[in-house]
């Protein structure tokens, strides 16, 4: 008899939870720096609001959403992706009469998807995305493009472009539209069953089809650009111009479309062709959504954002290693009973001054007690023996420059913050 | 038309979120000091986990837990609290044959419970909770306890008082047991049908029940510490010596009896009588769970933890307001088009050095522009018109002493370093 985590999710244990904790100090420092705001949405949602907010044409909502009925038969479902809840939050908690007109806010945390577990996706998932609300400018765009970038290239990661293009406004779309059925018309027969849906519905879509990918229909399908209104083409240049002023590297990929139905004007792509990833690999990506929050019920209001697999992220973190980093201050290694209850005392002393402690705790010799302290990475090993407890003094080894010394018990603290002055710190 | 979050369920809006995350903050700082690590697991696991876990007829497992079938018919249970999933994951990951006996782990996050919301109880709710595995010691219970209260503490919560029991070991509770059954045998009639239940399968229920809380009988019942046998009496008598030496405050209380089942020797529970929560509050509690492990397919492995629900030490951090600490460094204020496309190079070349930044992004006068300044709580104010653009400076104000200078363009990044390394800190 055994339990198993459920297929598709993963335990995150000591050893790797470190590297979270790690990727998410440094994506709020970048959110600090950014004014961008914590925002927290629950874990599921009314499943209605999926259908609304993603589509029911997507693949993400029509085969892929946990959904379950609760108690009173409301179907909820776990949330596949971030954007909605933020949405749904937005408009419930009036956040468009704030004084502040645009809103810049982050989520980071798990998303659900009922997908095949393979290729490293995983069916519970993590994503960090900013979403920025009430203001239809390419500044904004700009600004949440170059958040996006600062965040790879905290990482690290090498070789990382920026791809953009625009779908335009609503009259660039419908426009658009038409050219892509003109075009795929004659080609209907030769397309799948989900193409020939998609094809009424949203035409956009067939583009991101993997099954007709190769088509030659494809490549010879019209272009957004070609299709922009003249007040989209303005924000287009507009945002393709700031870009050049902050010298950020970009291409211009117009077969970028990001097949959600709430995405018009500019759409973008971060990819990176770092070792860690894999050639060409796609870091995370976004673009506007101006439709997005009236059509979940609230007041006509622009919206641009951006989201990034985190598991993703943490590969491009993996090979940084801090050795030192995580080292404990003390290991505390007393021999006997009488030895034991000192140390009790000397490690909460140790831990209210804010030092990272441990002890013995399973009344081993010494061999074995310094086999721990090497293990946790201690800077010092405190010795009490019983010889020590007699004395009312410790031994403190510095497992750094290897110097032993005995120390009166009220001398501990003393010593300890002496030597950890210098190279370390704490809260 | 519009959405609302699920019943029982919040959003977390900017404004409360940082509380959220200075809270998380202090509890990795005081689990680094414990050296106890983050461990995380799924926010699903399969229903039987929890049935085996925390015991099919407790309130959680029979009434209140998200149950749903995928698509395959598996039953999955959104988790109803931390240590199974904990638990599930050592064994698993066979972390009861890594080198350290003792692992000592943490988990915080959300936790789901279909409950009738009231009385601040969300349905999804969260926990911050500790596991310390594979010892049997009561220098361990106490380590457990210790931190417990080192948390409370540094949440400044008034008036805490550590409230320990002992179940006793596996004989200590058979004959406990049978001494609860004889005394509420005769009163089997008068107590309500749960307790009737609860009669065969757990006595130890009976006395943590709410409808017959009242009942004369609860008052006389047997007390465990009466039944403990010989080493479960030295145990607890050596966890009430340590925490004599430690000087922690503590009260026996016979009535604390935490009915899960899996429960054995120490139980404690943290009481406050802080204004912040209201007389007599519980803020958390926890206790030693020898038999958990093996009951889900582990070998034999001692435990002790705790939980706190981390909405409760939420309150207590409410009225500890810092006014100045989540201030902007710099408000960019650009006036016309052409010092916007300038304020977006300072605005970026400012965040690359670390400093927290924001800018007008809705074309304002410089009234409304200066609102925000304030409304972010802003170090200086960068304005930027159209003489300063001719001119190559910019016109930095300081929010704090009001003195305001012009500064040119290539200088502004030392002027704000110089101005903000006195008592302001950066990554």
């Amino acid at each position: 008899m055994g339990y198993s985590a459920p297929r598709g999710t993963v335990d995150i244990l000591p050893g790797q939870s470190e590297k979270w904790i790690k990727l998410e100090q440094l994506l709020r420092t970048i959110a600090a720096n950014y004014n961008v705001k914590e925002m927290r949405t629950p874990i599921f949602e009314h499943a209605e609001l999926f259908n609304r907010a993603v589509g029911d044409t997507s693949d993400v909502v029509s085969k892929e959403m946990y959904t379950f009925q609760d108690k009173k038969g409301r179907y909820i479902s776990l949330r596949p992706e971030g954007t909605s809840g933020i949405a749904r939050a937005y408009v419930e908690n009036k956040m468009y009469g704030l004084p502040e007109k645009l809103q810049k806010v982050y989520y980071m945390g798990p998303m659900f998807r009922y997908e095949r577990p393979q290729n490293g996706r995983q069916r519970q998932f993590h994503q960090f995305g900013v979403e920025m609300l009430g203001v239809e400018s390419p500044y904004v765009d700009v600004e949440c493009m170059l958040m996006a970038v600062t965040v790879v290239e905290a990482l690290g990661l090498q070789n990382v472009t920026l791809h953009i293009n625009s779908l335009g406004d609503d009259a660039s779309r419908d426009a658009y539209r038409e050219a892509l059925k003109d075009h795929f018309r004659d080609h209907l027969d030769e397309l799948c069953g989900d193409c020939k849906a998609r094809f009424e519905k949203n035409p956009l879509r067939i583009l991101d089809c993997k099954v007709d990918a190769k088509h030659p229909a494809m490549k010879t399908a019209p272009k957004t650009i070609d299709y922009l209104s003249e007040s989209a083409k303005n924000h287009f240049d507009k945002v393709c111009s700031l870009l050049d002023d902050l010298e950020i590297d970009y291409v211009i990929d117009t077969n970028l479309v990001r097949g959600l139905d709430y995405y018009s004007h500019t759409v973008f792509e971060i990819i990176s062709d770092d070792p860690k990833l894999g050639a060409g690999a796609t870091v995370g990506g976004g673009g506007r959504y101006n439709g997005l929050i009236e059509e979940i019920g609230g007041p006509a209001t622009p919206g641009v954002g951006f989201a990034f697999g985190m598991e993703r992220l943490l590969l491009a973190l993996d090979n940084e290693e801090d050795e030192d980093e995580d080292g404990l201050d003390c290991y505390i290694m007393p021999l006997g009973e009488e030895a034991k209850d000192l140390a009790m005392q000397i490690i909460a002393m140790l831990r209210a001054n804010g030092f990272t402690c441990e002890m013995d705790h399973v009344s081993r010799g010494l061999k074995g007690q310094f086999k721990s302290a090497d293990r946790f990475n201690a800077h010092f090993s405190i010795i009490l023996g019983e010889e020590e407890v007699k004395n009312e003094v410790v031994n403190i080894k510095c497992n750094h420059d290897k110097e032993q010394v005995v120390v009166p018990l009220e001398n501990i603290l003393a010593h300890i913050e002496n030597h950890l002055s210098g190279g370390h710190e704490h809260e």
